[in-house]
């Protein structure tokens, strides 16, 4: 008897491949303009937030490991990044080059010498 | 004179070796339990929904293609992917799979005969 | 046979007092620190998001009124206003004067002159 | 010399009035559909979430009481405040009724017996 074989790692593009099935076979694409979109991904951040308002932030890290309270992170998370991959997939944005571009732009605004183990650091966004 | 090589398109594991390296050479680890960048991902997932809240729903496409508010889209959706990638990486999480694991579950949840074309489908992550 | 006397409308100073009971009973301070309140707050601000995130905006007004809807509405809308008295309540801070002193702020950040009918308004907070 | 009369302290009543004012002045109702200022209150409750974010949790009461930082926490709270209350206005919803009702259900919802001194209590809102 054999073994199956093991399935390949997700891609990037597999998942948008993937949800593009999912959300045509549904016919979805008509709730998901960009604004619609912007709401969910903040709807399930809130859900994710919820996860951890209790726990104290020493404690966080055990936290995630915890079988139970890991398994419903790890699906608020999924959540975000399949609302984050569909608002960038509607628009057109190449994700990790933005995230490419925005890092190296944080690497000028934050240089070494003045943020150094600063947590008053300017809000990293503005 | 020649011109300069083609950037290779950043992949998930290069970014997160870059995050990485910017958070470790400004000492930043010290603030980012995973209570704290599930924080910073709803702040900046409330940033991105700044961007969209005055804007009706069928002009949400067209102001995502106008130069400057797609500059700062691009931007808000970059820090969300920052901190979404950020978080995975703290609690040691392969988000691809995550992901994948996730939509699997709501295709059972969701089957297209009862939800197709149905925006009051229940909330996708309970 | 006489009708009970109807129950007063409840005041800010009458729900802070029924708050603090209410937690101090439950010996839930220990959990309240401003940081966890202002994620208890974000979380549910996800939650009322996520009641209009599949409305068209147009719409949004009869949603509002529709009474299942209405019911979670209201549900979610009043636990954002649990949370922001909490953390009012938990930092001193007098939430009707903060209120009126931004509006103040407000009026003259946004002249009428300019500001009127213009949805491209800066962000209010900023 | 007379003395200024004091302004008398704000009330909710009175904060609705100003609003009402405030946004016709600048005809801004246009862009107040409950799904934007539901948009609205997220954003602004993400901006109260960064506030904190970097803040240790049993540092959160001293950072709520520093000067600079406790202008700019009131200004995200009265913004979060001012967020709500125009939703409330909009939608017709008496927001200390909705409050007091909510409590209510709370209180029966997490019993003190089996409620007390627990983090993992349920999420307050579902």
């Amino acid at each position: 008897m054999s073994t199956p074989a093991p399935r390949p790692a997700p891609t990037l593009e597999g998942l948008i491949a993937a949800l593009r099935r999912f959300v045509g076979e549904r016919d979805w694409q008509q709730f998901h303009d960009p604004k619609n979109l912007a709401m969910l991904l903040a709807s399930e951040a809130g859900e994710l937030v919820a996860e951890y308002r209790w726990v104290k932030g020493d404690a966080a890290d055990a936290h995630s490991r915890e079988p139970a309270a890991r398994a419903r992170i790890a699906a608020e998370i999924a959540d975000v990044g399949i609302a984050l991959v569909l608002l960038c997939d509607r628009i057109g944005l190449d994700l990790p080059q933005a995230m490419a571009d925005k890092l190296a732009r944080n690497a000028e605004r934050y240089p070494v010498a003045t943020a150094r183990g600063r947590a008053d650091r300017p809000d990293d966004s503005r």
